[in-house]
């Protein structure tokens, strides 16, 4: 089995840094593709640090990942070798529950396999993520990547672009719909691209004047200063459908009260604190409160498909791996416009 | 103007007693009412006390009207003397706002006017509720009522039986559908009664065994007694749909672990604690977290008729008004099965 390069966390408190992995030999379903990129998300950050519990180390993250077939094993169908090809957040799932049937593989009854600090369901242990040169994945969950678009570029929308397709999606934003969303970062400024891709008023929500321009140039149609009064109360009552991207504790009340009649808010970021709700802020306006996880595998396809036609990408500073631990602490203090993307060359 | 028989609160401390007030002689719209039997809400209870604050006193309390017309106004259309006829939670709205025009006038942008502790759009004042003899609303907010039905049992469909319906028909609850329902007082009695004749699959959960057998009899399908764990399980991530009618505080969380992907927890009950949700709660899983509130005057009337049609009406227990105030006790212990109803003969 071929030994591979990465960079892995050996503990919550070490750095990132290089590391030999081996890799499967290509099963007969098994696509083997050669990593070019590989975005950083915020959730490589929690897992590698141990924030979240439960990781497995040596813990190497990216769930981002595009890159170009070296090999397929015997019964592959979908892929042949350098096809392009990319893997988001699961790599298994059960494929015999109810949400794997309906192509939601992500809320697995029975449990998917994360791309990393997941556990094979053949029992061979852990899984590494993309912070390498190559990766092995079943041709279930390995998704066809357009080679219109600049694959750097390409990287985040296998987590941050499906986060926020699937919620707009799922709750039916199209034309006429008055989207607002929350939090300018990696998945917000994917969701003010995609939401207005579909047709929809697109209004982005922040308390810093600095995001206005930003925020119009990636297709908002408005902008809302929440600390200015007299512009909260322009939009109270007014929006179909919030997109809340945002994982710092906020006051989730003051945005229900921005939703007009029949309106959903929808949580893609789990701040540290619960929501705290008096039912009286659903029950008045008969708003809902809910929550999106990424996208099942279908529907990142098709997602993947919807970015080529409308020429959307992420926007991505690309660094070298040997930069991944500065490029974390910039991530925490929001210092990326919008998502880093390493170069897998660089490894 | 004609004086009319009523019990009113004087003061959040005073009982309910015996009160004149003064109705409007009927304008060109208006629908003027000899009331039969006024249904008895939680709510009236909360006004009458002031347990909300905002209680205009003198209060006459009473939205679960049902009674015989007795004068029209010149330009009625829709009743005669003689019929029967109901009037809800609401006696006026603004009627221009996009809720009034999608007949949602409970969610009216402009305020709603409620049958009791309301104040009427004209300037004539407090409105005055269903606890008199006689009422005059215009014909916008009258409903047609069955004479299929015992009127008594009709009474409480003005607002347990809308509050429920309302929920259940926007989130197409129907054949197919695994309805839960929590709390089996005025509001949950009608939600099991309701959901069943849609087509639903229902079960009742209840940490009281001496529930099911009732429960039952109404129309549940399934018990669930939650206090024990096994059955619990059994149940966790099955139901599509919760109807929360309990408005005294208690775990979300726990009742939000058993909805199944894409499920939908709707609360009716406004507990005095918030709720208090981990994001993670409704991101795994894409669940809703949602309220209602009563219902608008067409899909009113369309509950009133799908309750004829169905054969379906209240468990009441009719009362004399001067009973009223023993009522509202034994309605703070749940010792009701499951609405008290006040024949306004007594009066």
């Amino acid at each position: 089995m071929p030994s591979v390069k990465s960079y892995a966390a050996q503990s919550a408190e070490t750095p990132l840094a290089p590391y030999t992995i081996v890799r499967r030999d290509p099963k007969p379903h098994d696509v083997q593709i050669q990593i070019l990129y590989c975005g950083v998300c915020h959730s490589d950050l929690h897992t590698a640090r141990g924030e979240w519990g439960g990781t497995v180390y040596p813990c190497v993250p990216g769930h981002e990942i595009v890159g170009k077939v070296t090999a397929v094993g015997s019964h592959v169908k979908k892929f042949k070798v350098g096809d392009l090809a990319g893997v988001g957040c699961l790599v298994d799932s059960c494929r015999e529950c109810d949400n794997c049937k309906d192509g939601l593989e992500q809320y697995c009854s029975n449990g998917m396999v994360g791309t990393y600090n997941g556990q094979e369901k053949d029992g061979s242990g852990n899984t590494y993520g993309g912070y390498s040169k190559s990766i092995v994945t079943h041709e279930d969950f390995v998704l066809r990547i357009s080679d219109k678009l600049p694959l750097e570029a390409v990287a985040p929308l296998l987590c941050a672009g499906i986060t926020t397709y699937s919620p707009l999606r799922h709750w039916k934003v199209g034309k006429g719909t008055r989207v607002a969303v929350l939090g300018l970062g990696g998945l917000g400024h994917m969701g003010v691209k995609l939401a207005a891709a579909m047709g929809a008023e697109v209004t982005m929500l922040s308390h810093s004047p600095s995001k206005e321009k930003d925020a119009k140039r990636l297709g908002a149609h408005n902008f809302v200063l929440t600390s200015d009064a007299a512009q909260t109360k322009a939009v109270t009552g007014y929006f179909d459908f919030i997109l809340d991207t945002v994982s710092a504790d906020h006051d989730y009340n003051f945005y229900l009260g921005l939703l007009r009649t029949n309106g959903t808010m929808v949580c893609v970021g789990a701040p540290p604190s619960p929501a705290t709700i008096p039912a009286f802020n659903i029950i008045f306006g008969r708003k809902s409160f809910a929550g999106s996880l990424i996208g099942g595998i279908p529907e990142t396809q098709e997602m993947l498909d919807f970015c080529a036609e409308h020429n959307i990408v992420s926007d991505v500073e690309v660094i070298a791996i040997r930069d991944i631990n500065e490029a974390y602490e910039r991530m925490l203090k929001g210092d990326v416009r919008y998502r880093f993307v390493i170069d897998m060359a660089t490894l």
